[in-house]
């Protein structure tokens, strides 16, 4: 958000849990932003962000219950039906890490046009899964808590307004993880991709490793690498 | 190599330093690549590898002094060429990590086609510049050292008989950096790009960072994710 207000020279105010990393704080200040820190448990995300967008004459962007979010989100699906088509796979589930549910209602809807045989299954961490449950239940779940996991990114207290109804007619059932299983999915990450993710980027290719019954062939999408040096250490030192 | 053994069902002997990260000896064995290890400082790797490609009737491939090997690395070249030109970049150094010369002198032919504008530079570790020596005095140089530096990915005796001619006619100065440099790059690359790089495939980057005197724009490629957790570790807490 504060890379593409960057590009195009907006003014940009971001929302953001004071228990989000510092790097990512720092590096969405370093894009121009200007970030207003708030208290998960306390506070309200909605009603601050309201406010301040009719106090400053500023447009609310809400990170995943808008159209157009979610359909700039779905590019990632268009991603992943070219590259499964190029590598010869029909079917398969496709495990995507979710918080209000934009990238995986994206995704979801660019999959069911592009590579129907493949299915979105959103994944979790264990304690914070109220798409989990709101998809198994056919109701809305909130979360008991609105802390307490390290995977800060994505714990959001219920499944939005339009992303409920997208992943309850397009996806398959909801996968929790553990910590622990996010840890050890950074850990590989860094020894087998080479690549940084943060906790709540990495519970899609934990829920990938760590469910069982799965067919061979899987995909998980990789999302974020806003995590703190500490906590990236820490999961190379116990699990790689 | 061992992925392209294990793709073609060939076998493979791997001759490698014993002081090659335990992480690239462990993922080379899971290719099904036999590895040997074998003494920097005191064994000779050329002598030891013809010798087992004669007892074994195996085919000696070597890591840079081999036309095709040299060929195949410019592919990144026709990479960059491409890459520059969707960005409208038609004059830059690229700066090229640099052991025996192979990937920096496959570069340097592609970019002479297809991006003449562009210029390799290689970047070597303090203490192991022989290539940036060799350049600079038009004189094959050999290492005071064969041991020394965290960068065990690029620490070769003495440039290519192949190498040294292509870049001595293609690339600009050879740069060099120190290890806390590299180490340096690693934070920066784990901060703000995501990868994981091994101090060896940073220093390329190291290079483009904090050599003084240089444009703008600057390409830097990024090479090898081989690092053991700790050696990982510790750039983090040093310098992310």
């Amino acid at each position: 958000m504060a890379f593409a207000a960057a590009r195009h020279n907006a003014p940009c105010v971001i929302l953001m849990p004071s228990d989000a990393p510092e790097v990512k704080i720092a590096n969405t200040r370093a894009y121009g932003a200007e970030v207003v820190l708030y208290d998960r448990a306390t506070q309200n995300r909605e009603t601050i962000g309201s406010a301040i967008a009719a106090e400053r004459g500023l447009t609310l962007i809400r990170p995943y219950d808008d159209p157009q979010v979610i359909a700039g989100q779905g590019t990632v699906g268009l991603e992943i039906a070219a590259q499964a088509a190029d590598a010869g796979v029909t079917h398969a589930p496709v495990f995507v890490c979710c918080g209000g549910g934009g990238l995986a209602s994206g995704i979801a809807l660019a999959l069911e046009v592009h590579a129907p045989g493949l299915t979105v299954r959103t994944a979790e961490p264990q304690g914070f899964d109220d798409m989990a449950r709101s998809l198994a239940t056919g109701q809305r779940q909130k979360n008991p808590t609105a802390t307490g996991s390290i995977c800060d990114a994505i714990l959001t207290p219920t499944p939005g307004d339009l992303t409920l109804p997208i992943l309850t007619r397009l996806a398959g059932p909801g996968a929790t993880v553990t910590d622990d299983q996010a840890l050890q999915a950074m850990a590989l990450a860094f020894t087998h991709l080479r690549i940084v993710l943060e906790p709540g980027g990495a519970v899609a290719l934990a829920a990938a490793l760590f469910n069982e019954g799965l067919p061979d062939t899987v995909i998980a999408v990789a999302t974020g690498g806003n995590v703190d040096p500490a906590t990236f250490a820490t999961a190379l030192a116990r699990f790689a």
